[in-house]
């Protein structure tokens, strides 16, 4: 067992389970002596200490350029276990000091989401005050399911959801809400709210009390509408894609005949899906048309906003949700645009009290209604879950700290930051863009084309079969040399091609710029 | 503003948003000094140090029986501002002075839920490892959808949950499984694999494509399955109950004579919940009778054990889960008897691949097949959720540091203080107990007669009222006081009583001896 970074002299004693163990003064050699251990308090807080000084070591990193994004492993090498560092679990506990190594090691081999040059997801950066609220929400770790074991947490959620309800139009911030484990989560709140609000026997009866209820959503929208109608007793069947433009937003006039199309075969269309920043393209669909066919027609119309959310904190942006205070639901997750650790997703709704009336079971063991307070505070009845995380504060905490003209700043500076790659790209040799014009979100869709394929006739198999390995082959080359990383995808008939999105606030123009350089860098020869 | 304990010199200047703030040295006054910022180093340890220092304040004085386990104050007043302390969000930056504050009174005003005398809930207690695993969690600030961002996190799953196969004793730990937002919802994915298994077509044709189905659970289950055959399609009406006997435990005559009877009326009967540990009695239903009922019936068997897992681990109470390895699938919550922070909720299922198949959209924007790596690492899609929270690496890396062992040391401590309890007052006048016997788990329930009330005709109305008023008078006084809490609930035709529960490692029999003075000195007078 090797000393650990010089903080313990080679003293080696007998730990627990006999494990020989390194200490130097009062180190915690072993899990005895922590709290609740009497007088362990200056044990744990050494041992808490060691942690921290591997975190902030790891958050200074996070944040340095020359560090690489990650360290490449196949799942077989870290199974195999690599030096030191086991993932089996044993009978037997292990001393302390290798509980430390075991944690700067899981950090090592793991993915730095918050490096600048992370582009790879939706979710990306690391932002100190959030970290700092999910630090203490684990200290707190407490319950949002009443009031009573989590007071402050409850109203924050409370507030913040109004605020939120505001900002998306509602009159007086009035409505229903809560947040929930994730977009997809909160997307299936929605069906189900729809569901109950139309059909509330469906509740006690089954799907077997309504007609055939048929839900609609775009192509390009996010797979977990088509989940929750799977999951919720609808069938993915019944989960109908909508057309989109070029562009990759709903058709309006392709919603209507499908809906004409429903009920003429004697099925009941409930419920539309609206996408407000779609996963790949970043696409707003066009709320307000949507809006006046679901009035037309008597639907729910929700809008999935898990990724563009954020863009209405933005005064310059906000009106690609224009229509959005006629949604009857709106998912917006925090998680992603706003920099907010994973996870904070929230699920609104206009109506207030649906969400009770749509989950609540009055559990008498857990919701007594004598208790001393109020206990319309009480929340977890609404929820599906029971016990549920507490995923307000850090979000709650950086709201404080930025005020809501932090996150404006946040995402204006986001989508600069996207133009000036597409500015950069869109004219550049061995470059195509997936399609035309200036994104909406950050998402920025593009091939590049080696210049071994440049001259190729782009409609040939050959040359489409060769372009569809690029982006993989390139991102396989990125991940081995752990400079940087950023996703792709096909798209229907589209073959493999990148998908840029910028949400992590650490990004400068000098990071676009190195992430072309790279792409060419390792695309070059292929 | 004043000055936090000392930590800053009165040294005012203007921060971001205009705001005064009180520094020392190179303290971060404002939001923009930390990182990302250039150099923005020195600035972020700092505030993470001061923050580190408020949440080890808050660990030791969790311990310290000296202190309060909570502060009470009603919605209202808390919502009007205490102190210095406002919840309402703003426009405007608040300083980092102010958040540091805000992060104090968060925890001021909230419950501490690792007091050694906290016996509200399920889950209690705070380990000093498992708040490491957070801590650590929340700064990789990552999403297990895929190997390709999380790696060490996805194959910490997996290997843990095969551990736990192990234990519930499926040959060589074979099957499938994940770790969900909770346990309502672990179960409601076992009535969704149970549906698919039987009747794989509602998964794209939805209810209407099978028989009315029927799901079993006793009238002392936990409410989520109610809610789930709710959410799912099935309908709450579909969710027999079934008759216990005294103890709390599923009759097993009466199981298969309901199943009989929804046959008889044409509907199918399709799934069994058995709970390992009812919420409010602690019961674990017969397992290996209900087993045989389901395979006479062919119906799928859940072991609800979100609250009784725990036990599997250890080798003197695992009996009460004989015939567990019978079950189809298993709901385990680490985060209950086994002192892992929420959220830690795994659902187990014998057969392997079946989630997946139950589940899975193929979005191929998020799991390419054309990875460099073994995609069947990348388990996202076999969840109901696209994002996922990291819940496992809390858990692996306390199983790391307590092994196996120290789990069951940990449950068979708890269990032992509940037999304390229940020595101490199954014989203690103004006690009576609500069933008889040594509970099955740590649930001691028990009613606590004051003085007034003991020479009452027990099955009088006024008596019956009157004591439903007890537990929660003391209860309103107890958090008013903030010396312990326990819960308390009606069950059935039962009025209020106190249910006792002990998940807390830090509880000693003094705590125990202290909870019970505290209760007959807040209700001696009533």
């Amino acid at each position: 067992m090797t000393s650990m970074a010089g903080l313990w002299v080679d003293v080696t004693v007998q730990g627990w389970a006999g494990h020989p163990c390194n200490f130097v003064n009062a180190f915690p050699v072993i899990l005895l002596d922590l709290l609740p251990a009497k007088n362990g308090e200056e044990a744990t807080m050494q041992f808490l200490l060691e942690l921290v000084d591997i975190l902030t070591n790891y958050v200074r990193k996070t944040f340095d350029r020359s560090t690489k994004v990650l360290d490449f492993h196949h799942p077989h090498q870290l199974l195999e276990g690599m030096e030191g560092f086991n993932l089996e679990l044993s009978d037997q506990p292990e001393s302390l000091e290798q509980i430390l190594v075991d944690c700067r090691d899981t950090l090592k081999y793991g993915v730095r989401t918050g490096h600048p040059r992370f582009f790879n997801q939706l979710s990306t950066g690391l932002d100190i005050i959030g970290l700092a609220g999910e630090w203490l929400t684990s200290t707190a770790n407490t319950n949002m399911f009443t009031y009573e074991i989590a007071p402050v947490f409850v109203l924050m959620e409370q507030l913040t959801l109004k605020k939120m309800r505001e900002i998306i139009g509602w009159p007086s911030g009035e409505g229903d809400g809560i947040f929930s484990p994730g977009g997809a989560i909160s997307n299936m709140y929605s069906v189900m709210i729809a569901r109950y609000k139309y059909f509330p026997e469906v509740k006690t009866k089954g799907m077997s009390a309504a007609p055939r209820l048929v839900l609609f959503t775009s192509e390009h929208s996010h797979y977990s509408i088509k989940k929750a109608g799977a999951a919720l007793g609808f069938g993915s069947e019944n989960v109908v894609l909508l057309s989109t433009d070029e562009r990759g937003r709903v058709i309006p006039a392709d919603l209507e005949a499908k809906i004409l199309d429903v009920k003429q075969k004697g099925y009941h269309p409930l419920f539309v899906n609206a996408t407000a920043g779609s996963t790949v393209y970043g696409a707003f669909d066009p709320i307000n048309e949507i809006a006046d066919i679901c009035e037309k027609y008597n639907m729910w119309l929700h809008v999935d906003g898990a990724w563009g959310g954020g863009l209405l904190m933005s005064r310059k942006h906000r009106h690609k949700f224009s229509g959005v205070e006629r949604a009857n639901s709106v998912t917006w997750n925090p998680h992603k645009m706003m920099g907010v650790p994973l996870q904070c997703s929230a699920i609104l709704v206009r109506e207030k009290g649906i969400l009770a009336g749509c989950n609540s079971m009055c559990a008498g063991y857990l919701f007594q209604p004598d208790k001393q307070y109020d206990v319309s505070y009480d929340t977890g009845d609404k929820a599906i879950q029971c016990g549920r995380h507490v995923d307000i504060f850090k979000f709650w905490l950086m709201w404080k700290a930025k005020g809501t003209v932090g996150f404006e700043q946040h995402i204006d500076k986001c989508l600069d930051l996207s133009q000036y790659l597409y500015d950069k790209i869109r004219n550049r040799e061995g470059y195509e863009m997936v399609f035309e014009g200036v994104p909406q979100h950050t998402n920025v869709c593009f091939w590049y084309i080696p210049p071994s394929l440049r001259g190729m006739e782009h409609n040939s198999k050959e040359y489409r079969e060769k372009l569809h390995k690029v982006a993989p082959n390139i991102k396989a080359m990125m991940m081995e040399s752990g400079t940087t990383m950023v996703g792709y995808q096909p798209q229907g008939q589209k073959v493999n091609f990148f998908r840029m999105v910028i949400s992590n606030p650490a990004a400068l123009q000098s990071d676009i710029d190195f992430l072309i350089d790279e792409i060419e860098r390792l695309g070059r020869d292929l």
